[in-house]
């Protein structure tokens, strides 16, 4: 990977908040971002839910520079445990040939409301109360969360950007982006996603019901983390990110590659438990990472912005909501897509063409599951092109 | 359905063992079994892992009554959760013109070792410690099983069954039974199963570090369930036994039937969670049902008679596994089930063919899911007719 580091850039406009501190590690900076800081909106920020956020930060990360018509700036949005340092996620958007090219196009991407990554989440101080929010953090819907990035993007004085894009609850970030500031956005990219359906509820329920079932969640009052919960609650999640073609190609039904034997009695639970299949240790192994690097309050602030997210909501069709789109649009659906099925991104795009917008669907046929958008960049970036 | 109640029957040979307590409420008994008991295989049961079980008891029931040559009973396998009580579970096997016709036919169904509805598992005491198993009690595999059933069976003088049949983990113990008792089985029935896929594999183990997970598990040592952990391993079990089809239709993205509203806020965490969608509500009430039915650890022990059960295993290959069978096999798959997908059922069906086996697979077309094979029990039958 050719990496590229920009000289200078953009100064950023929004006051630091030491209320916000980086608590947990994030992604390889191996491509270094032109700025990385806090935007905070002043005042209140009027929540779809009906509370307000007082005075909360964007936390944003800018690669390469803003051009003087300040009109070149693409956006990308996150997913759920991802952060504003796109290039350390989505690194193959910016080789030479990908989809970014720094020496033209500038980048921006915002953490989520709600998240440990520097924007103001349940971790935060609130301003009202000089307390942690914890458990009071209220829900952050997608478009709560748009609606903030446009008042960063104001600061910017940037009024047009020639593309958002995004995966999964980055996707939902990119349509919502081309509904509410249609005349801002010339193309969105909307890369697996749909309305979370049942299925999908049903597995962000049982990730809330792990962390909440935790006794050290506390409540949401914790000072240390509800580890087993939200390692639980990870691990469910990795059934819906990989596609179960890719775990018996992996994994099949072979022991654990450390040489636990599962036909084994008497290892941590007499007869109850034994040694453990591969895919067994592999979850396991993803289940404890990822206590390092994210919040338990965050997550759950997260998971109830995704289930919320209905592009449609509020409007009497979804003609009314997607006639509003005057961007350029592309879906695209993997084939091996569990979580938000192929058929599902499709009808979307179905429904959005029907509205009189220029939209197409493209797939990805892999068998990886709906992560393949993180783990299959090049395919990505040649459907994308 | 017209309820068939036969009087008298045949006499249990084993004696009674208090040790073994009917602890958990049972399934419906419209159907009253003819007898219904325990039989204790004095000495010590070898196992596969290499431990033994010392006079371990078979808890199970008869339907109807054995013809004077023996050779009328149908063996029934139930699956995870299951009872010895099939009429209640499966009762439409029974109905006129259904599988089994009491008139003529018997049935017997015996309750796995390690369940906790009779037979001896985790909640029975070790009778050379005098103390109860808890989480010392073995692994018991489906040929431990089926072996331990076949002496059940000598002892009521059955030397030959017309059909073992069984869906999901009771499909496991059929096809077993066609290997290991060649001469004695005439036909099989195996439905909905293959060997646990790496995605099967991984949902188990979700299951299991659930109910490990909740600290009133007490290392397998617990006087009181360790509710939160099993309600959630269940709700797991739930996404595996339902399909994603079904979800949408029943539940879509509607808020819970009892008026509760996912937008609001402050039920019981802030804005952490709120009201609950359709399957939520769903899910949560089908984990706390089942608090009441079943026991933590015997669920812990049949996951592993489920994760290790590989009817090729200890064998040169499958042709000598397969080779051995003499019964007329239907495989029965169901084209939505995402536990045991039909591809791997029907895969499974054809190395049985390719063994020289008289083998033939017939799919379940429904949206339901891998739990078709006990929910729309008429197309079921019509299959296997």
């Amino acid at each position: 990977m050719s990496v590229v580091v920009i000289e200078g850039g953009v100064a950023g406009e929004g006051k630091a908040d030491p209320s916000t501190p980086l608590r947990f590690a994030q992604d390889d900076k191996s491509i270094v971002p032109t700025y990385e800081g806090d935007f905070v909106l002043d005042g209140h920020l009027l929540l779809e839910c009906g509370r307000t956020l007082a005075d909360p930060t964007l936390h944003y990360a800018v690669y390469g520079r803003l051009n003087a018509a300040r009109d070149n700036a693409v956006l990308v949005g996150h997913a759920l445990s991802g952060s504003a340092l796109v290039a350390g996620w989505w690194p193959e958007l910016f080789v030479e040939g990908g989809l970014i090219d720094l020496k033209t196009d500038c980048v921006i991407c915002v953490n989520l409301l709600g998240s440990c990554y520097g924007s103001t989440g349940p971790g935060s101080v609130d301003p009202e109360t000089g307390e942690v929010y914890g458990a009071t953090f209220p829900l952050i819907s997608i478009r709560d969360n748009v609606r903030a990035q446009a008042r960063l993007l104001d600061s910017l004085g940037i009024a047009t950007i020639p593309l958002a894009i995004g995966g999964s609850i980055g996707a939902m970030q990119a349509l919502e982006w081309a509904i509410l500031f249609p005349e801002r956005v010339k193309r969105a990219a909307i890369i697996a996603v749909a309305p979370l359906n049942a299925m999908g509820l049903a597995l962000n329920h049982l990730q809330r019901r792990a962390i909440q079932g935790d006794p050290h969640w506390m409540e949401g009052n914790y000072l240390r983390q509800p580890r087993a919960g939200l390692a639980l609650a990870r691990q469910i999640a990795m059934l819906s990110y990989k596609s179960p073609q890719l775990f018996t190609e992996r994994f099949g039904r072979n022991p654990n590659r450390n040489g636990e034997d599962p036909w084994a009695l008497e290892v941590d639970g007499g007869g109850l438990s034994g040694g453990r299949f591969d895919v067994a240790g592999f979850l396991d192994y993803q289940g404890e990472r990822f206590l390092d690097r994210f919040d338990a309050n965050a997550y759950l602030a997260i998971l109830r912005t995704m289930d919320t997210w209905d592009p449609v909501r509020g409007y009497r069709s979804a003609a009314e909501a997607f006639g509003r789109i005057q961007a350029q649009l592309t879906f695209i659906g993997i084939s091996s897509d569990g979580l938000f099925p192929p058929q599902e991104v499709r009808a979307l795009a179905e429904e959005v063409k029907a509205a009189g917008v220029r939209a197409e669907y493209r797939e990805m046929v892999t068998d990886h599951g709906h992560d393949a958008f993180l783990a299959e960049q090049t395919e990505l970036i040649r459907l994308l092109q």
